[in-house]
């Protein structure tokens, strides 16, 4: 078989998991209309598998995904690509590590990077995924590199695969696509039961080395082999 | 074909468009019971088609949409049209760019509302979709035009969709009924994030030539053309 | 046909309906695991439909639903009734007008009842549905017929068909089943919107003389004749 | 028959038992991906059903569970165990009276816990089902006996059957896995109303002889004998 048919035949698995991830979003309360997406990167090739912009979930398939190139030009596909794709190529450019990317406007983390305040760790659900605090990137808007050099230039400061954007949204990322929307959905839940226990008093500080031990089992423990 | 067979073929397609629409009000949360309606205009022609009044929304289909004139009389339908037929019609009358109206009691913003107060502009979300803070219109009941002439008078002041009347609930817009969900779904959107964020200090403003640059975007790139 | 065979029927249908409108507690969110019941009465006879207790929702069935007469005593039914059905039968007994009981434990609505605060008249919808303040009944626990008292002088003083019972939860009342269920749902969401509106300020206050248009209006002209 | 086959039958059933009742925990809220489980412990045997770790509950089959003795070591299945299985393990071992276990992180609950502050009981509901106050036990952290200590010696100080683990989450426990979900539920529902009422005041105490009452009441008339 040919490096070009291998790329194909990649292309065409990612095109169906992201499409299928993209359920996750409304799922668990994460995107209101067509307000979120999810990329993945094409492993080994210069190429991103991402949503078409303005487009309901519901019509989400696999032939609808679009294919870019990492400085988010249309390589294939048939619409236009998300208003993200920018922001996303920029960090798979400068984040070899990362396989997938998402954006979302989830309520809970918008009411804090509204303030432009990060998520202090005080459970352990964020200590596991989170590693420490969820930080808040600056205020950046559409129109140059200033969204993906927000978002890498934050997330290379810190454990978390999320980071607040400045009254904007959550960006997140992941070594898969799924991992990615896994970590959309931590941020979401972390920074509703942040806020819900700050709303009648102070949460109790974790300590870091607490915080260490934690991260540390359940980035090599938890789950299957 | 004649003109009245058009105008019959445009009403039929607005029955179920409108019919089908308003399942999109249960589904992100924006009523309750039979608590708010979507309207259609039939394109150049002085119809509307709107929800029949005190129907749940699992039972409604084409065949009992009702069709009104812009007075607010019915035109065909065997059921009586929403209680806020009037309004809309008024809102018709008065800005014919106008396609779709919208109304609901969603929660987070009938809490602004009922204070009287704007929400304001703090997220990207909010500068995209509505240009700026999302207005208050006054308090008015149902019995003459006030109901309709706040929302009109509201909204040309302001590029928002979304008007806030006091004490009560959402009215949005569109040029099409489709936009004018939209609108609706996205001020719930905005009215919570703010609420969260504002429950725990004081978001930062967004400066206004970003807001401009970000709603100029928005009104004319996202989404496919 | 004979007058037993008419209140066969008259079972029969109350059986279905009083199963079928259970679905809306938890589609509303007004309930958790069994924690909510509807009942109806025989329209003409001592006698009402309730929910088994401690049965699930999914597992409803017409035929689990429990026929008592106006003592709360079982009459017809292989399974023992609602915990409240004491409760809702001195209801029946003290308020004719009254064919449908509602129980829920709604969460914003309970959030008002543990502090035995009447929910303010600060919307149009709750001046619509109830003419004024939600009230609260007293204290009481199950045992003998302090709660069906609590709830029958507490609506005896009010146009609202909710009362909430302190420390408690909300009871609400109708000429039909459905319409106490409708209540309910409209009662939790007018005592969200007033937490909600309350958290980050003062509500407005509506004039006794809206509240009287709305209310009148809403009995009297909104649905379907 | 002999009594390997009635442990066979008996592992058989909870398998299936457990695997339908993890879908009680997303359809209730009080979980996030995977964060959350059930257990039941093999009556008779030193063993227990729990869930595989870090799979999604979508793809959860009574094939999947993992069986356990009561060190937590796996006894049959192809997959790692949830890594809550010390420290369920642990209850088992310490309260033969509990015969199953449930760990959710419910937003509203984590809330209280991030505080390490109990629930007071200010609702006939914590009343009924919790009998008081629900407390809060020790920060512990994966690794040794500790969690499964914290909860033990919380539990045996109450009459509550859930116990909010500081900075962490929520584990209940019940004579079978589907009362100590039914715990879960309660005390997610409870923890909210209370948090909403303690919003905007301070809920009314219930005295200790109404507390006794209730709790007396529903855990022995409530629900089918």
């Amino acid at each position: 078989m040919s490096v070009v048919t291998d790329v194909e035949q990649s292309i065409r698995n990612l095109r169906r998991e992201v499409a299928v991830l993209h359920a996750e979003l409304p799922r668990y309360g994460l995107v209101v209309w067509t307000a979120g997406n999810v990329s993945a990167r094409v492993p080994g090739h210069e190429l991103l598998v991402i949503k078409p912009s303005g487009v309901s979930y519901d019509d989400l398939t696999p032939e609808n995904m679009v294919v870019c190139d990492l400085e988010g030009r249309v390589v294939e596909g048939d619409h236009a690509p998300s208003s993200d794709t920018e922001a996303q190529a920029y960090v798979y450019r400068h984040l070899p590590e990362v396989g997938g990317v998402v954006h979302t406007h989830s309520p809970y983390a918008v009411a804090w990077a509204a303030r432009g305040e990060p998520i202090p760790c005080v459970t352990t659900m964020c200590a596991d995924e989170f590693g420490g605090e969820i930080p808040v990137g600056p205020f950046a808007i559409i129109g140059d590199d200033s969204i993906g050099r927000g978002i890498v230039e934050t997330l290379r400061g810190s454990r978390s695969p999320a980071v607040l954007m400045q009254n904007h949204g959550v960006f997140t990322v992941g070594p898969t696509a799924k991992s990615a929307v896994k970590a959309a959905v931590m941020c979401e839940d972390v920074a509703r039961s942040v806020h819900l226990s700050r709303q009648l008093g102070q949460p109790i500080p974790i300590e870091q080395s607490s915080v260490d031990a934690l991260y540390d089992r359940y980035q090599n423990v938890y789950g299957q082999r």
